[in-house]
């Protein structure tokens, strides 16, 4: 039997892929396998750099986002990463795929969306490349540099170290279960328009910049942005750092609708807000020591302690002192390989 | 009527898309529309950064080339980027989109191409993404350095610069051509098997990097590399330093067995070596004082003069004091948007 790509998952392929590269030359500070890498140039300075790669149909359905929304999360995603490392985005290159009977006004609005969200980060579109595609993709790397403190990987937690995530989550992972049904289910059309916020965490998913150099700065000890669910991403945290954690179902901030939504949808908030993914807000490991200081630096209301890192390698999600397993919470309907 | 993308062309489309983004910000010392961007980061370093989307039945046919020439391509015209500004190319990142269906072997064959290509001139491979796509997708960016000369854009060229080439021009599309029809023309399966060094130009060709900081260091005043044939390429050139040129169509150097090749297609040679694109050789302005270091640093026999940079803006194509346009010689065959 053949073994196909999808036997492997995402995370197991890459894992492969990674493994054919051997070891990493000279001046790789951070190689593969972090949110960004890590590398020193001539002169000394340090960039960091990352790529994700969007596809139609994949990553978003067109219909559901607006053509200059694709554009905005295309460029989001990624400075998102550098925003996991405690970085600053800097430059970006923008490769897009098209039909070749795609309206130009389609990826001018598409670019209009990109570079809205470039100005609104300081960032620069400085190149790139256009091909015609079956269906749009949208491939964006970008160039960053370390904030005013340490690059912070996935690496360092250690047992004892509070976990905090910004923000609050379940946002984007709600936003497009009722966007996916809105068109034939009023009771999603409804919650669309009194939650409109779910939506746009879906569609516009704001890096966590100022964050994740403040997280840095006051000593997090490791770091990752929340784009495959809360539960699995700190589970590549433990993974990479050796340890385990306990999550405090209770403590998980939900983005505000998401019980009327997990209602609508027949699951536990949770669900969404533990094991959907896409929320890009940052979740990381704290030093009991530098909490306070973490506290100041982000806001004590952007900042929820949610967990707790343990010795071992279990990742246990606890409510009410009882464990529960994602599936159990309806999670296969919203995490997954999208 | 709605502006498609295939109304306004490649170029069309670039500009339109470039016009988004208004000014360029803080540290863009190159901004988009040449091979590469420059960027200067915190600590006074200039980096160069590229990207280039490779598409299969776009940019590549499998069963033409094999994973592993896919993947040593995809890094290799990233590289070529970098070469043209006379850089030294130093990480990679690469992101794969493939059907689930792909085996796996596929894949990873592609990486140890591209791994190949990485190692032949010294770039770490340091991250990337993976997703599930239609068909096989590989978006590569790459970040260098400038060399030990300045950073030569497309702009410098000056009337009265010499135009030269690095090798030898036409192998990959008169590999390509050949390979297309090899399993149903004999003549053309007997040319592949006579010049291998057609098929390879096509499946893996060589940046050079070497040639780009030796031209960079001698003077030359502006350079770009062959991927969309030499007479637009040249144009590019003009384009951008507001300019013209006259280009001698009994100097282009041509790939061994071009002669033989256009015979068999029917078409006049230079169809391939100045229409042809893919070939990744560099084009080169190079004020005459500069020349003769030029020739020192690159070796003689590497570099063609083929013409002259003059007043005005249009290029021509000259063979004994006969003036040529490109469609006369074939050229609709081979160029054009893939």
């Amino acid at each position: 039997m053949t073994l196909k790509a999808s036997d492997l998952g995402e995370f197991g392929l890459i894992e492969r892929l990674i493994a054919r590269l051997g070891t990493p030359g000279e001046g790789v500070v951070v190689g593969p396998g972090d949110d960004a890498a890590a590398v020193r140039l001539g002169g000394g300075a340090t960039a960091l750099v990352t790529a994700d790669l969007l596809l139609e149909g994949v990553h978003f359905e067109i219909g559901l986002s607006s053509p200059s929304d694709v554009g905005w999360k295309a460029l989001a995603v990624n400075l998102s990463d550098i925003a996991a490392m405690g970085g600053v985005p800097r430059f970006a290159l923008v490769s897009l795929g098209s039909p070749p009977a795609t309206p130009a006004a389609t990826l001018e609005q598409l670019y209009a969306g990109l570079d809205e969200c470039a100005r609104s980060f300081g960032v620069s579109v400085v190149g790139g490349d256009t091909a015609k595609a079956d269906r749009l993709i949208v491939s964006v790397a970008v160039v960053g540099e370390p904030g005013n403190g340490p690059i912070v990987q996935r690496t360092g937690a250690l047992p004892g170290d509070v976990l905090c995530v910004t923000g609050a989550l379940g946002g984007a992972a709600a936003g497009l279960a009722l966007l996916r049904s809105a068109s034939h289910d009023e009771r999603a059309a409804a919650l669309v328009e009194r939650f409109p916020l779910l939506a746009k965490a879906h569609r516009r998913p704001v890096p966590r910049i100022r964050e994740g150099i403040a997280a840095a700065r006051s000593g997090a000890s490791a770091m990752i942005d929340i784009s495959d669910g809360l539960a699995r991403d700190i589970g590549h945290i433990c993974e990479a750092s050796g340890c385990g954690a306990v999550l405090s179902g209770e403590k998980i901030p939900l983005a505000e609708g998401i019980d009327d939504v997990a209602g609508w949808a027949g699951v536990d908030s949770l669900a969404f807000a533990a094991g959907g993914g896409d929320d890009y807000e940052l979740a990381m490991a704290v030093p009991p020591a530098a909490l306070e200081e973490l506290r100041r630096a982000i806001g004590p209301a952007s900042l929820a302690i949610i967990g707790e890192v343990t010795e071992g390698s279990d990742v246990t999600l606890e409510r009410d002192g009882v464990r529960m397993e994602l599936d159990s919470l309806g999670w296969d309907h919203f995490g997954g390989d999208t």
